[in-house]
């Protein structure tokens, strides 16, 4: 028997459901193989912080270390002042486990109805990087409160981080049927950091030979994400860029309750960590309202990070099963709860 | 009569075709009045740059300066390394003449097609900030080209340049039937930028306390834009996320074709600009098949920010009427050329 130690950070809102729903199918997708799972939850996200103020302690990132990979529901919560949980809490996981690639897909599964009036046949996937650009935490304010005010944010990108999320980037283009890889950035304005990921894009491109490329800046690619978004393949792009533009890629292919997110760690050097791409979404927490697909979407990423592919195809295909059946119901109907829809797709996993 | 002394700028690419019917239409619009325009030319851009090596000099500028506007076309050419014009003319035009609100209004007009399914009644304006942000130029790189690379953007905020074009974003939403501003940020990650933003959008509603507000993230907006766009009345956001929603904010409205934007001096300390949104387009520059309705949009901007806001209005309302005529045609007709547009629009405003 193989045993994967899962660390779970359900976190806020409605983290807690969608990871229940999420560890369902887990469990159903490894039932009666010889793949055993048994998960450590961490106690990690706003109660904890109201309750001792700490966000990652030193012994909670040694603890989520030992283990195979992390899954997690959501962080965030009005109660806490903006960017305490997200950059002591979310972003230090990332940074921490060295986690480079934020790996994002977007498609639009039959059934599920797109907002854009012909969307195409939209399957690409983002490879934001993860553990630079504007997310570094490299500002600081001056003079704070007075009309002297002056804040600064610094985008940090160095070739090492640049390169490496690059050439992942190209090793997922070659594996795909299009092999095509689009860069993201805004070179005309940001000159520095612009430059340095050209570079390294034509640099890497001699290695992967049969790899195309195109370039677009970050304006026009939100402009091609709503007029023709079936052009892309793989996006490479910056932490901020890669932020902004997989929000809008989930909303082309029907919402950030379906998107699926990994934050990888390609040298295996620290667990990856699979988590939806929406947040805890307070107004609706504890009412079953969630829907769990983007979290189970992510069950089927860290299936395939863990390099049990099969049950991660089944997980997917058992998603994909479920969008097309709901696009058949009457509109109208019954809305299933979070907890129906987890329960409905371990069940199509379980087959 | 009144003298208007206009400073034009057509650039690059379709820049001269479409400042040319933009400049005819603004002759149309003040013709029989006593208002007399006069132009400057100004030769910038990448011709310029290739005979001379010269963006924009400082007796350019000082020139540019004597006008009470400036009609600008399009800026950049594949000709020239990415940056050097961007930087050295377009961006230098906007820091020098201090234009601290890029305004850019996203209509979706009557009988104009938009990518999305439901769009809903679009009708919003974007304060972008223009003199801060990442778009400063405070950044470098070290060992350049070497795998120790390290290239740095430096966004930089203040007090003064915030609260300047807060306010202007706060008069233009009470000047609106809806009055509504919403701040688009990133304040949980760029804490310090971002929190500077907030705590000043807070401070200024007191002065204008029958204007709501609310706040989104960046990422989140390109949801809204997509899923529910007809929710924004007034946006303010700094320069760079400003130059990535106003692009996506065109395509829900019909397209980079038909989106113009005044980059404003509110202290009149120097003329304002006035653009259309779309770029040089070099791959159709020359033939005739540029839309000038952008440009034709910027002249009406240009018209009310010179006070003639009756002849604003005729030009904008030309626009609305030639895009609702545009809709009855048969599909797959004859394609109008760049200078019928710009005849068929001159001949309504002349009336
Ligand atoms: C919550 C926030 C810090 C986070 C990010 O900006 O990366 C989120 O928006 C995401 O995309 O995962
Ligand atoms: C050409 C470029 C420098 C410019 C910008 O980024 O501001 C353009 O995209 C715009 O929006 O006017």
């Amino acid at each position: 028997t193989r045993s994967i130690d899962l660390a779970v950070v359900a976190g806020d809102g409605i983290g807690t459901e969608v990871v229940e729903q999420g560890l369902a199918v887990l469990e159903a997708a490894v039932a009666g193989s010889d793949v055993k799972v048994t998960t450590t939850e961490f106690d990690l996200g706003a109660r904890r912080w109201h309750a001792t103020g700490e966000t990652l302690t030193d012994a909670d990132l040694e603890s989520v270390r030992r283990h195979d990979a992390i899954l997690l529901g959501a962080i965030g919560d009005p109660s806490v002042p903006s960017g305490v949980l997200e950059r002591g809490l979310l972003l230090k996981l990332r940074f921490s486990l060295d986690h480079y690639v934020n790996l994002r897909p977007a498609k639009l599964y039959d059934g599920v109805t797109s907002p854009l009036a012909a969307p195409g046949d939209v399957d690409f996937v983002v490879v934001r990087e993860g553990t630079e650009g504007p997310y570094v935490g490299n500002g600081g304010a001056l003079r704070i409160g007075t009309p002297h005010e002056i804040a600064t944010e610094v985008s940090v990108n160095t070739a090492f981080g640049v390169e490496r999320v690059v050439r992942d980037a190209f090793a997922r283009a070659q594996a795909r049927p299009r092999k095509h890889l689009t860069l993201v950035h805004k070179h005309n304005v940001l000159v520095h950091a612009g430059h340095l990921w050209r570079r390294t894009v034509e640099a890497v491109n001699a290695e992967f030979p049969d790899v195309t490329t195109d370039y677009l800046h970050v304006d026009a690619a939100t402009i091609f994400l709503t007029t023709n978004p079936s052009r892309f393949d793989v996006i490479v792009t910056d932490n901020l860029f890669g932020d902004i533009l997989t929000d809008q890629a989930a909303a082309i292919t029907g919402g950030i309750g379906l998107a699926a997110s990994a934050n990888i760690n390609p040298d295996r050097t620290a667990p990856s960590m699979f988590e939806p791409v929406h947040g805890s979404a307070p107004d609706i927490a504890g009412q079953g309202k969630a829907d769990p697909t983007a979290t189970v979407l992510s069950v089927s990423l860290l299936l395939e990070h863990l390099g049990l592919t099969d049950e991660s195809k089944r997980v997917e295909a058992a998603v994909a099963a479920d969008l097309a059946e709901r696009s058949s119901l009457p509109p109208g109907g019954r809305v299933r709860t979070t907890a129906e829809v987890g329960r409905e797709l371990a069940a199509r996993v379980a087959g």
